[in-house]
């Protein structure tokens, strides 16, 4: 049985990835991805083939990695954060399925929902959704349906891909979809490059944060009726009965 | 500044932990967590304080450690899974915010979603929602709305907490919710002692899993509508548009 893995780095520093990440990319033969994971990587495991490519080159770069693996060699295709959230674990399944010799391991890894919210403080320390805007795969009305019933549901959401060049408006508008059910004081925060060089981060409300402008490298977060400001930090209590001192 | 860490440890092998949480606990003076978590890192940390408590002690345990914090030792409090998600990160804040010269610091792990997930293949692929049925510090009604809304929305959910002694019923009642906006054939999955002796997972339709009785120790997936089985593994496509070969 040839064997392909699907491995989340986390959000970008070495100290990030968890040891089983670290030993099964250290066995590989061939490591593929992104060309700015790899860049982040290549470093510690110099001895490699590396399968580089761009942003659009995701199912080249898995089919190529998949051929490596059904060829006898030990292969790992890299993604930030977790393999499987909007990862590529998926799709090498579904590209790998007409080899019945080939097994994909999935490695998981910090995705940027944990590894934001720890900058921030504890914003997801309740019930919360996950939801990209980005539309390349996704049609935009389905994504307002997730938004709305999310924030109708008073789940703390976090927004992956919350914008880009040609998407500058979305954020604005997933904004105006939560601000029907959740409050203009509600407490959100965001993060910008994750454990990386240059990493920011505000806490704000969802009226101001409807104002600001963020880019792709940024993760949103949107508290719940629950969530507060706590000398800094942003803190969703782990419950609604039981009420703790917070002065 | 005196300094507290909340330190998510992964689902359990200590191989799962990232590279930070090992750093940051082998510098500790103080170790504070829950027996059974406790249990499973001290062997690799044995010089150190342990403040150790069963499961309904944790609003105590973390006053101790923040004390020890507060005191002038280095002090961490060692959640299972990511130190926010359902964690004592906010706990923490909570309690610690009467002391200004307290900083508490996060550590972000992979939380079950993210463990289960690799367990089973990529569920978590597309936009989820993670909902706790701990009826503990929640009205059971805002977990039902919270149920029938992401299910309406065709998020993939990740439930903690499924069940317990206590709550028998929880899991099917919640399928039942579920039911109402996804089809009975729904690939869903469950995955007992993520990381831990005794793993066990299983890939079954909704319809299925309403009949199944699960554990407190099990985290259970309900797919989306896109959601299949590829080669024994739960599999949700990234995108609705773009569509690739699964045969």
């Amino acid at each position: 049985m040839n064997r392909i893995y699907a491995v989340g780095i986390g959000p970008g520093e070495y100290e990030k990835m968890t040891v089983e990440a670290m030993e099964v990319l250290k066995e590989c033969d061939v490591i593929a991805g992104y060309s700015v994971y790899v860049d982040l990587i290549k470093k510690y495991y110099p001895n490699k083939e590396y399968i580089v490519s761009g942003m659009r080159g995701e199912e080249e770069r898995c089919i190529k990695a998949i051929e490596k693996a059904v060829s006898g060699l030990k292969t790992a295709v890299v993604c930030s954060g977790d393999a499987g959230v909007y990862g590529m674990a998926g799709l090498i399944m579904e590209l790998g399925a007409k080899y019945k010799e080939l097994e994909v391991r999935v490695v998981a890894g910090v995705t940027a929902a944990l590894s934001g919210a720890a900058v921030l403080g504890a914003p997801l320390g309740h019930d919360f959704a996950v939801i990209s805007l980005s539309d390349l795969m996704t049609p935009w009305e389905k994504i307002e349906k997730r938004l709305k019933l999310a924030a109708e549901a008073d789940m703390v959401i976090c927004i992956y891909n919350p914008s880009s060049r040609k998407r500058a408006e979305y954020l604005k508008n997933a904004c105006d979809i939560m601000l029907k059910y959740k409050s203009r004081d509600t407490v959100c925060g965001f993060v910008r490059n994750i454990g990386r060089e240059g990493q920011e981060s505000e806490i704000l409300s969802l009226e101001e944060l409807k104002n600001t402008n963020v880019d792709m490298f940024t993760t949103v977060f949107v508290g719940n009726e629950q969530s507060m400001k706590i000398k800094g930090q942003m803190v969703t209590p782990r419950g609604y009965i039981e009420k703790y001192h917070s002065n």
